[in-house]
């Protein structure tokens, strides 16, 4: 019975279910009364593969995998409502580690007025999460990939790289002239925001795709590209980059732009008709965000990227465990 | 890029999506139309936890995956829609193992009318299918474990000790006399069957409480009974038992009912008002089911389980991989 009065511990940790939850935590199902549309999305992540258990602490594993999934429902304009969480716990990592590890869930279901309202924990031979993020929007209003159009134009929110640094800067890399942003870089790794406002905000003013740049800015404009039958070409000089990213590329002597393109900064990347751009950057900056065209959507098939030199840029990110 | 192009291998052994989907597999999220109210429920299968991989052909670990969730939405009386399939693949497991997984899957979807809108396919240390499971009912409609009151009738579906004694001999007990039925009994605990349509038809004949046996007998009517604050009092040898479960037990030096009540039969335990049994007896069987009266609900609080002599029997099912 002990993964019972563990399941009932961790769902203490977690505000009390909103109005629309007629069945909460607990049950065989939750149960969600709503209207219009609904968008599910799930997220894994598992030890080894997306993280280190020695960079990661507990409450920023927890964190960080439902930071991810609510990323998905902010690339749709979606109105985040509920999450599930599945766990996997190896041996010897023990209960309080478990509780830190909730801990980190319940930060971002507070910034984000998300309910968690079920899940399952389990024995696994490492650690793992499987997050299900469920949003909502009015009808027709969520924003898919498949929509972008030549013309449009290719914009990105926030600041690129900084996800790449802070993970070379927990791998042990120095610093070199950063050392003042090296916090700020290692929080963009280990809890990393989702843009739900400026998803919402451009969803509102025109964009026609949206995606989250997870796998890396060449790899996420290329889905969109393929599911929109159009050809991304962006140019990477002008994508924003984080303060002290290049000074952390310097350091440990690679290409700042690599750093940009590498992914896992859950920002959002966006195709909008040009007549719509000024309108939403406007709104991403009302919401205290930053919005940068980036590149445009032409005939043609997949996404190119393109370097300060003129010269394509390998569309991949890095595999960070490597 | 082998993990999209593996996705899409996978995303083409399922059937078509239906037209309440506006946005199906390959997005950031899935988008749903839909009203009523929206049970959602999580489910996990790990290997070397709930199932060892030289027991469980592929597709049986993936048809067992999804039956085990669609049980939980059986337990609520819901009509199946959606489901997401995160699957963890250890190394050297193959691609031509984890398209028969999904063939696994696909044969449950058809049959129970769900569609597979998402997933996430992830590298693991052990083979791992975390399935999220979307129904929908007419708002009011759904039953979760709370409502039973003293003085209902507690019912079962089907027959029990099936899935616990296919279990013994996938692991190597003898049949015994139960030759015959050796198959059958394998396939209760390969291949179980979530009770959809008898969920449904005791929700729509008044079921106060409700809930999926796959703890077991005594461990899942403690959940029911704890949640409604009331004490569940059943006679275990009122459970109707598969057909060679005794025999399977007496080879292997067994109680026929220890199997009866270990659990992952995915037969319904429903808590009735006693003025509702006929109906929901007539109902059941309508729907080509059984339905068998196996105890009451009384003032108090848990559940026991009284054997044969009038004493009590432990409540927990037992730890199949102990």
């Amino acid at each position: 019975m002990r993964e019972f009065e563990l399941i009932r511990e961790l769902l203490s940790r977690l505000p009390d279910a909103p109005d629309r939850v007629r069945i909460g935590p607990g049950d065989d199902a939750a149960v969600v009364s709503a209207d219009g549309e609904t968008a599910v999305t799930v997220d894994a992540l598992i030890e080894g593969v997306h993280f280190r258990v020695e960079q990661f602490p507990p409450a920023a594993i927890g964190r960080k995998a439902l930071a991810a999934a609510l990323s998905d429902l902010a690339a749709m304009g979606a109105e985040p409502g509920e999450a599930y969480v599945t766990i996997g716990i190896p041996p010897g990592f023990g209960e309080a580690r478990c509780l830190e590890l909730y801990e980190g869930i319940a930060t971002v279901t507070e910034s984000a007025g998300v309910a968690v309202l079920g899940g399952d924990v389990n024995r696994s031979g490492q650690l793992l999460l499987a997050v299900t993020a469920v949003g909502r929007g009015e009808p027709g209003t969520l924003v898919g990939r498949s929509g972008a159009r030549p013309g449009d134009a290719v914009a990105v929110t926030g600041e690129l790289g900084g996800a790449a640094a802070g993970l070379l800067l927990l791998e042990g890399s120095e610093p070199g002239d950063a050392a003042a942003q090296a916090d700020a870089l290692r929080a963009r790794q280990l809890a990393p925001t989702p843009r739900l406002a400026e998803g919402k905000a451009l969803a509102a003013t025109g964009a026609r795709a949206m995606i989250d740049i997870s796998d890396g800015l060449g790899a996420d404009a290329d889905h969109v590209a393929r599911a929109s039958g159009v050809r991304l070409r962006i140019e990477i000089g002008r994508a924003p980059i984080q303060d002290g990213v290049r000074e952390v590329a310097a350091a440990s002597g690679r290409d700042p732009l690599e750093l940009a393109r590498a992914g896992e900064d859950y920002e959002l990347l966006a195709c909008l008709p040009p007549e719509a751009v000024d309108a939403a950057r406007d709104a991403v900056e009302r919401t205290g965000g930053r919005l940068t065209i980036v590149g445009e959507a032409l005939e043609g098939e997949g996404a190119e990227l393109v370097g300060l030199d003129g010269l394509m840029v390998p569309l991949g990110g890095f595999d960070h465990l490597a």
